[in-house]
């Protein structure tokens, strides 16, 4: 089978010295048996019709910047890489769109779009090295996601190889297109277990010419989702970033990293890190500033910063970023990704930091996340904690998720590490319905095998 | 089986007298064998998995408005209503979310939400009748797409029944969910072949506080898109709405609608109505009028005229809304709803109006459209023609459609009309993968027998 693939678009795992299998997660990767590196749509899909046809399982790898181990490479596995199908293939400035393979880093599409006066709003920390295929292939989130939308949002057409080799060709530029079945939103997000995806149409958007940033302290929940609810309806370019910061994720971070610039003197209940983006420089900054004013006047604010430089912004972001560097901090810290009501959040926070507090003392619970789209990130550490231990975190903290009927992953997705706790946010039906869409595509199961649906 | 379904819940058909089983897409309902209306979802359940283990052909019906035939009742089916299923549950202000059983009508569904202080977008001239439940099985459109979005992108949660009777719960208020694959998106858009809608949680957004209108003249269509490229990044607000008109349209509109106010005295290659929306009524009128004079001293421009009342952008607006009159002015009209990239539009309309000239002298084709969306409506009209004329008429339409990679249908669905014209947007490895999950979903094809894959 092997040498049906070609030599020129296999290697054997043995040859592919010291390269990683494996992507952020932490689960190992397994003995692989090779690595196939297509040029083209037509050799992957050559390639997939050869798998399909000898049962060969098959897993998509993109930057391996995920952190749910969807494409940590399993034993016997063949994994496939889309590193050769990189171009930027068009611009195409009067319908702002543009065509890239799936194998293109975010970077270099963020990049292109600015060059061609346009916007790509998606952004991660992991932008470097993840690809477009992988941003699709895990519907992945951000910062942005309050005003512009999940990946899915800026997508317009996939072109994508299923698991018999069949190619699904819906590379289209339109906005509208109601011809049928949405397999595009059915491939995005299934994290490589429907399809492998390998071009695809971006939507772009208008370059933003101005960004005004503020750094807010207020001092109850009722008060950040008024903050929210007024900032949305009265900044003109509504609202890009609405970040917010429990108390103990605050504290914790500045004393802990103390090259970080204290935004506010004072001590408050809850901590906003609050951006809009628009049209006009100078009258946006003024209304900004307005608005803050008057939320400070009618008692929402505590206090406010605003950022009177891009130094100065870029200083809140590094309060907001310090999580990149948690895990250097907090080795065993066990991280959460969920999602909730956006009125269900303050709830959801308090029952999981009193619950870890009740059942581990001295246990340390920071929260912070994106309020607006109802998504929180949890770090607990609990100390001298086992694999009991973590079990048992995690199953209390999903049964929050499951109670309130959150989810069990806002972004991140599902992949390996996740898979048993799918239930905890998705019903049997749903399950099985989901189990049916999978047989009906990928009807031997070699795709991403145990992923998602394990 | 009509006695098990519970003569509460069931209608038989001779006794519904006078009830309409047909859509507005001229395909007549056949010989409709009962009417089930259910009060629940339980209700609805235990129906369908009545009629999954009989055999028996259902069709789903909101508010019978649709233009493609999905909702027509066929000889011996059994129509589904919603009537009885119309409650608005709950607005959730914190969250800005509303959640609506599906056979609510869109009109409330936008009173309930400006009483919230908030606005739901979507927008239809049949807002007074259609469902939601119909409106997110055709994931309709209509004017403010360009801002907010069709109908998909303001859906958060639904929950559904399948052909058998089995619920899909998936009623969440989060913007954020990567927890499996988008059943909810599989089941917007697919005309109720897939499942049967039920409840729907919907996302509010902020009320504009004010909306600038203008009616522009444009000499080409270079200088079209250069106003919606420059529109969409110079205005705060964004582009609430971009609607197109070729002078076909426009002379026609105003030769035949006596009422109509004409809004600019002189004659242009094409005509834009261009709309903002935002948070600064007054900020946003001076920008909005800036922007026109900078358009105008650039030359993107040749005319425009701002509405300075809302009497006088409902005037503008009278003249794009005319097509609702079409049907009784052009009784034998041909209507098409197609897309294409942006940049493809102006070579689209040419083509195609060029080549109905060509083959029918004297024929009238009127081009307008929604073109920030890609989405054109033509109507042609070719005097004396026969059923073979029509058929030529289609054919060579959508072959244009075909050859530029568009769609042959934008927002108003495939139901039974468009579905033998559907592989000229789809591949056949597309088809047979929408067959799939048909398949899988509805193993037994009661469901929407014969829409969109007949």
């Amino acid at each position: 089978m092997l040498a049906a693939l070609g030599p020129d678009i296999v290697t054997l795992a043995q040859e592919a010295d010291g390269r990683r299998f494996a992507d952020w997660s932490g689960i190992p990767s397994g003995d692989v048996l090779a690595l196939i590196r297509p040029r083209s749509t037509e050799e992957l899909s050559q390639a997939m019709a050869i798998c399909h046809a000898a049962g060969q399982p098959v897993t998509v790898q993109g930057g391996l910047t995920g952190l749910a181990g969807g494409a940590s490479a399993l034993d016997g596995e063949i994994a496939v890489s889309l590193e050769r199908m990189k171009a930027i293939e068009e611009v195409d400035a009067v319908s702002a769109t543009m065509t890239v393979q799936a194998g293109c880093v975010l970077q270099s599409v963020q990049e292109a779009a600015l060059a061609a006066g346009y916007f790509f709003p998606l952004d991660l920390g992991a932008r470097g090295s993840c690809t477009i295929g992988g941003v699709l292939a895990t519907n992945a989130g951000g910062n942005r996601v309050i005003k512009y939308g999940m990946t899915r949002d800026l997508v317009l057409g996939v072109e994508a190889v299923l698991a018999d080799g069949r190619v699904i060709s819906g590379l289209h530029k339109m906005l509208k297109n109601n011809s049928g079945y949405d397999l595009k939103n059915l491939l995005i997000g299934s994290e490589g277990t429907l399809g492998i995806i390998t071009r695809v149409v971006l939507r772009l958007r208008p370059r933003p010419l101005g960004v005004s940033t503020a750094w807010c302290g207020l001092d109850d929940f009722k008060a950040v989702t008024t903050l929210l609810r007024r900032a949305q309806s009265e900044l003109a370019g509504g609202v890009s970033a609405f970040e917010v910061m429990w108390p103990s994720y605050y504290d914790y971070v500045l004393g802990n990293f103390p090259e970080l610039r204290r935004p506010l003197a004072g001590s408050h209940g809850f901590y906003v890190l609050l951006e809009t983006d628009g049209a006009d420089p100078e009258a946006q900054g003024e209304q900004f500033e307005a608005f803050l004013a008057r939320m400070f006047e009618e008692e929402v604010l505590e206090d406010a910063a605003v950022a009177m430089s891009e130094r100065a912004a870029l200083d809140f972001w590094a309060v907001r970023d310090a999580p990149g560097e948690f895990p250097r901090l907090i080795p065993n810290m066990i991280a959460f990704d969920i999602s909730f009501a956006v009125s269900d959040l303050a709830e959801a926070a308090s029952r999981i930091t009193q619950g870890l507090e009740a059942r581990h003392p001295g246990s340390l619970a920071l929260v912070y996340g994106h309020l607006g789209d109802g998504n929180i990130h949890l770090i607990a550490d609990v100390p001298g904690a086992t694999a009991e231990t973590v079990e048992a975190v995690e199953a209390f903290v999903y049964g929050v998720v499951s109670d309130l009927g959150g989810s069990v992953s806002a972004e991140h997705g599902i992949g390996l590490k996740k898979r048993k706790v799918l239930s905890r946010t998705r019903t049997p039906d749903e399950l099985a319905t989901m189990s049916a869409i999978k047989q009906a595509l990928d009807p031997r199961g070699i795709l991403g095998r145990g992923r998602i649906l394990g």
